[in-house]
């Protein structure tokens, strides 16, 4: 449905093309990315695996629609989510209905609900629970769901960070069952170790765990601040923890009852050894070690295939809505990336939208980095970003026809060949061979054609031979 | 980043739920779609052929972000398209940069490009366009590129019209070449008759041959009120169409000069033999035909799978902007259906963007009708839809570590196996299984453990067996 305005395919007299027509330079907006090929096969070669695995696991696919009527949306991520929301305008004369009060105070804030009644997704996880209490007539629960979509947050662009990124994510929902858990743990496993990305750490922890802290030490109203300062012990070191504790209210009696949280070493089951004391009188804490060993004591009857599994009880993941279990994935060492994936459980995923009691645990992928990872560490098989393996030269339309059969004839051997399409001067064709990286080329003039031959060239060691067709799809294949 | 308000994860008391966050009953903006398992299966299936054959033909791959710069879209797609275009709006207080006088008039309609800057693709054409010119020195020409987005309208909705859709193009641009035009043709074919939906029409015009007509009847201003009338003959017949023409002010001799269009017949080289009697005056229309006959007289020498080619000189695909070839796929004649696919050259495809003398030729492919075209004659093949294999009773933490073991084991032999996540009563896990049709149950106890096997039952015939892992393997398999 492309119609000729502004003289793209109407042959209009210069002088009659609009102004803002003429000599456009051509940009995208910032924070979002055009994909080359190289980058797609890349991209979908990381998509393959994660779904290979996913469907291996018994995860189904689900797509939601891109955008949502905005109160599905508005109010699940906090003020500084609203605010990250694309919103869509509304077609047709969208003033008409915007609200007075709002208009005459020229109110951005206010007008936005009576002018835009659609937004776009911001993340899977709302969509989804909309999706599950939609339709849940039509599940059967638990129902374990992937979902490999866009999601768009109009946040500052910068290094990293997109306002189009993909997210990947598999969720379990209506059961409680820590078997969950330990197969998301060996899920994580699968899809890394698919990817030949070896040695990267699942770190877990539990909610209740870091409730249990707050409990002993008699902040538990204060949990929030206490697990934010906590998770940040990566980056601000012990004492900048205590700090940030100190500033939020927390006593410095308080404080030094968590002190051997900040002393924890040894494998998993000498820090949780390490926790138990400290969470002795605590029910909630004591739940939360429970739920960690049935993990952990699990993973060791089955051993992962690449990955390690570790106890961090800092990890919060910034987020305050994890009830049970929570994951994040870091890079091998040798790898600076921050997490590359992160998850866990949350108790009432679809209760927003009137269905309660549902149980919900998943884990997301983080493409965009686990792509730059890759990519660091040279883990993109070679013929991901293959393609064309002959180029056949066009010497004119009768060459060009003999040509194009074996073409096709390769084609239905699964070889993917191409004619190139004018009779061009040779040197432009072959230089269209060498610029894509074309393997072979093949020429097949008069001579050629009369003997049922093809002249192959190898355009790495210059090489050519004289061969005809089942000679010609051995070596291409 | 999904954060606890409205009291979805946090255990608020009821009244301190904000009102608008109870009982919200989900759903979708109207023309949108969510997609169930079976239905992404689906899709997926026709995607994945699609890019098989795209691939082997030497396409690859781009990806373009969801929104452009509003300047990039608006103005390509006539002043209905730019009314059909989603439109994003500003974030923060974008009233602020809102243009006065509109806002003082209310103009929604002038109002529009100083508070929204980005807009959602409307095709993947304009956007195709825009890439090309903006990566135009790292491109090697001719490219061929094929996008599989969805795309983006605000069409009033209607059964089979939706405001959000996949498009699947794959387009050359960069030579001029027929060759390409004879490959589009073998495309089609080998797309569809990789579906297995055969007995399509590939119907083909040629926009100079439609020049000609209007010239040779002396209508050559009227060009596009002529061409949009005989597009309609399928659907007004003879007399509707003379009588448009009427309207639109072409005169009866005009008309009458054009009579023997409505009487072609017979095979595609009959039917040239017939416009070539009417065209013979017009340089344009002779030009046309012998591009027509070019590609019709290669396509003899490497006939179709399983598609059938054809000459229709009414085709225009309402469309203004096709300069050569125009393609349309139909589904096959049992079946009542529109066009399948549609395609054809535009020889200045990036001129809009400043990059001229690029001729484009491409095609499309109308997932949501192939998909429903596949359904009614029960195309689908079986396995797309099948997922998990078998499922394995949980009798508690024992036995379920038992049954994961081998689930692991399954899963690396690429079965996909699932444990019931939690140790419900049999009749529960049964149920669960038959509704989502998972072939096989696996039920493993005490005594099954004892002798390292499972006993395994064929929900479909009742029949049960105990074996060991190998054979398990050799069933499922």
């Amino acid at each position: 449905m492309f119609q000729p305005v502004c003289g793209v395919n109407f042959k209009l007299k210069k002088e009659t093309i609009p102004q803002d027509c003429m000599a456009q330079k051509p940009s995208i907006p910032k924070g979002t990315r055009d994909f080359n090929p190289a980058e797609v096969a890349k991209r979908n070669y990381i998509f393959d695996v994660i779904k290979t695995e996913f469907k291996k696991f018994g995860f189904q696919p689900i797509e939601t629609p891109s955008f949502e009527n905005s109160d599905t949306l508005m109010g699940k991520y906090g003020e500084e989510g609203d605010r990250l929301i694309f919103k869509i305008l509304n077609s047709g004369d969208f003033l008409k209905k915007a609200d007075n009060e709002a208009y005459e105070k020229r109110d951005s804030l206010k007008i936005t609900s009576s002018i835009s009644e659609k937004a776009l997704r911001y993340d899977l996880t709302v969509p989804f629970a909309r999706y599950v209490v939609q339709h849940q007539n039509e599940i059967d629960f638990p129902f374990k769901r992937y979902q490999i979509q866009p999601v768009w947050r109009a946040d500052r662009p910068q290094k990293g960070r997109f306002r189009e990124f993909f997210q990947c994510d598999a969720d379990v929902v209506g059961s409680k069952s820590l078997w969950q858990e330990v197969e998301f743990v060996q899920l994580y496993d699968a899809v890394f170790s698919a990817l030949k990305l070896e040695g990267v750490t699942i770190k877990i922890n539990n909610r209740k765990v870091l409730s249990g802290f707050a409990e002993v030490i008699g902040e538990k109203d204060k949990l929030i601040d206490f697990t934010v300062a906590l998770d940040k012990l990566d980056k601000i070191g012990e004492e900048g923890v205590k700090k940030e504790m100190l500033q939020k209210g927390i006593s410095e009696t308080a404080i030094e009852k968590i002190q051997p949280i900040f002393g924890l070493h040894g494998n998993f089951t000498e820090k949780i050894a390490g926790i138990k004391e400290i969470l002795s009188s605590s029910e909630t804490g004591m739940e939360g070690i429970k739920e960690l060993e049935f993990v952990e004591k699990a993973i060791q009857e089955m051993p992962l295939k690449t990955a390690k599994l570790d106890l961090d009880v800092t990890l919060a993941r910034g987020l305050n809505y994890y009830t049970g279990a929570i994951f994040e994935v870091s890079a091998p060492e040798n790898v600076k990336m921050g997490s590359i994936g992160g998850g866990g459980r949350y108790d009432d995923l679809t209760g927003i939208f009137g269905l309660k009691d549902m149980s919900g645990v998943g884990i997301s992928f983080g493409l965009d980095r686990i792509y730059l990872v890759l990519e660091e560490l040279n883990l993109f098989p070679e013929a991901v970003t293959q393609n064309t393996k002959a180029l056949f030269i066009n010497f004119g339309d009768k060459e060009a026809l003999y040509a194009l059969k074996a073409v096709n004839k390769l084609r239905n051997e699964s070889v993917i060949a191409e004619l190139f399409p004018d009779a061009a001067k040779m040197k432009k064709q072959m230089n269209y061979a060498n610029k894509r990286e074309i393997p072979f080329v093949i020429l097949a003039g008069e001579e050629e054609m009369e003997a049922e031959k093809f002249t192959l060239k190898n355009m790495k060691s210059g090489e050519q031979q004289k061969v005809d067709f089942a000679e010609l799809v051995k070596v291409l294949r």
